[in-house]
């Protein structure tokens, strides 16, 4: 089986070493290969500190006041197309396409599978896209005028984004968990910066020695360079990154967003007072802590310092 | 809110009523539109109960000595290649397609968005489809020599199956949680029979009036309806149905399959004594059964009968 991520997950030439952590997870059964780069099944094991890790976050969003929501894998077209996310990031989506032929085109579409031929080309975009981030599914809901107090989400979902990498903090579909909260300028930004010393707190707490850094998101293209480039003289996103073990260089596992009316402004949300709303996400990247948590405290939970685990929950629950 | 899903789901015509539960469902937030039919967010209570109908078949698949994996919502195509799925069900599966251009392809792309053009023509297939069936995934886990006892599996993941529709218990993504047995043609009947029988106590004991019914997958075009009357001749499918008040008919919410050598054959996977594996699943349909408690014991989950509550075990967990 691992013969499988082996063939699949050659080094990145010039950096050594980028496959073990990722070969030594799928040796301890941890992560099961599927034969695409990126792409895992997680065993019982690591579903349970991924559900560790959930509930912390969804403790501090209770406390917030937070609605929760578990959004599915695919999100609406329509919703995407406001987010902006095409002008953005073009090479990290995915679009869903469907089969709506008959019989004559269905036997098209066997000839071309059976040959090898181009079947994918007779689908039809469908009505859904991947989540490309959990928080996107929350903006449509916020259309309109707000309460005095804004909103606030704790929401998650599977995320996909094609990025195909050998690395293990670097999965093309993985759980995203995200406080987000749609208010006033000032609002949104005390979430921002308060999200972003709780996160750091709470993983501190596990064990990860955490750093924030000013960083930007990967825009693509030459128009993008210019973006990333004011998106860090201004400090919007800040991450949460540590150094795993086994992986060159330092990892965000969190990142604490401001988005300024970057949605406010095509979901048409206003605040209270008049104002088009600001939002703010702090988002968990839970399988990037799950994969620096084995690596830091090692690859039996079972044996993980009690004060990590009790955090957890997983007392006991590991059999 | 409720107008989007209002507004998105009218009534089959000649079914009146079918989008009523749907709509109470939404009305009290349990439920939360997208805006696309069939797609819904969840609610944490909608969760809550969920996840303890995940840890009871989870307790099953452990009395079993079932591997535990959670799966990605998508599955690499190479594998969806080998399930023979496009033949059968052609219309329900989903294909990702990804952006691979450069600068030029994205002005291009940006501005076939811009005036309402066909982008979606601009990308091409990516390594991954979106999962139709939670087992899919396994069956390359198999390939080879199995041991004596066969492998028997505890897999979930979030599914979609194209087919938009105003019924509650119709969703396009919903997760499905299975029990797959891969081994001897005699071990995975049984697997089948023992697994009906445990699903339907199951279900049963949460108060659900479930009966067992030989069913057909709903298999595509002409050659299809062929495909289905032997299926459901040979009784390879068993549904486990009851009826969710607010919805017409009987709604399948478990189903128990024998798949004979249609996974052995094209996978690679041979018994031990030497002959090609069968396989079978017994496959819950976690978002239908969680409609089918909420429509039975109220929309209220604090106010269940305190037997459904503990075996769920809500008991607490609702704040």
């Amino acid at each position: 089986m691992t013969d499988i991520i082996r063939a699949g997950t050659p080094g990145t030439p010039g950096t050594p070493g980028t496959e073990s952590l990722v070969c030594r997870l799928v040796d301890a059964e941890l992560l099961v290969p599927t034969g695409v780069l990126g792409l895992y099944g997680r065993s019982g094991t690591y579903q349970d500190v991924a559900d560790g890790i959930g509930a912390m976050v969804r403790r501090w969003g209770a406390s917030l006041g937070a609605r929760r929501l578990h959004l599915p894998p695919v999100l609406g077209r329509a919703t995407f197309a406001h987010t902006n996310y095409l002008e953005s990031f073009p090479d990290l989506m995915g679009s869903v396409h469907v089969f709506s032929g008959g019989n004559p085109e269905h036997k098209e579409l066997l000839r071309r599978v059976e040959s090898g031929g181009d079947w994918p080309a007779l689908l039809e975009p469908a009505d859904v896209v991947l989540a490309s981030a959990a928080c996107h599914g929350v903006y449509p809901l916020c259309t309109g005028v707000l309460p005095i107090e804004g909103r606030t989400f704790d929401v998650q979902s599977y995320c996909f984004r094609h990025e195909p990498s050998p690395q293990a903090a670097r999965m093309q579909s993985f759980v995203m968990h995200e406080i987000a909260h749609v208010g006033t300028a000032d609002g949104a930004w005390n979430h921002r910066e308060e999200g972003l010393a709780h996160g750091l707190r709470m993983l501190s707490g596990l064990g990860l020695d955490m750093s924030a850094v000013p960083a930007s998101d990967p825009f693509f293209g030459r128009v993008g360079a210019v973006l990333a480039a004011g998106q860090l003289d201004e400090e919007l996103k800040m991450e949460g990154v540590t150094a795993i073990p086994g992986t060159q260089g330092m990892t965000a596992i969190m990142s604490a967003n401001s988005h300024r009316d970057h949605f406010g402004v095509p979901f048409g949300i206003e605040t209270a007072g008049g104002a088009v709303a600001h939002s703010a996400c702090v988002a968990f990247g839970v399988d990037r802590i799950v994969v620096a948590l084995l690596a830091v405290h090692g690859l039996d939970p079972a044996s993980w310092p009690s004060g990590v685990r009790d955090q957890l929950g997983l007392a006991g629950s590991l059999a």
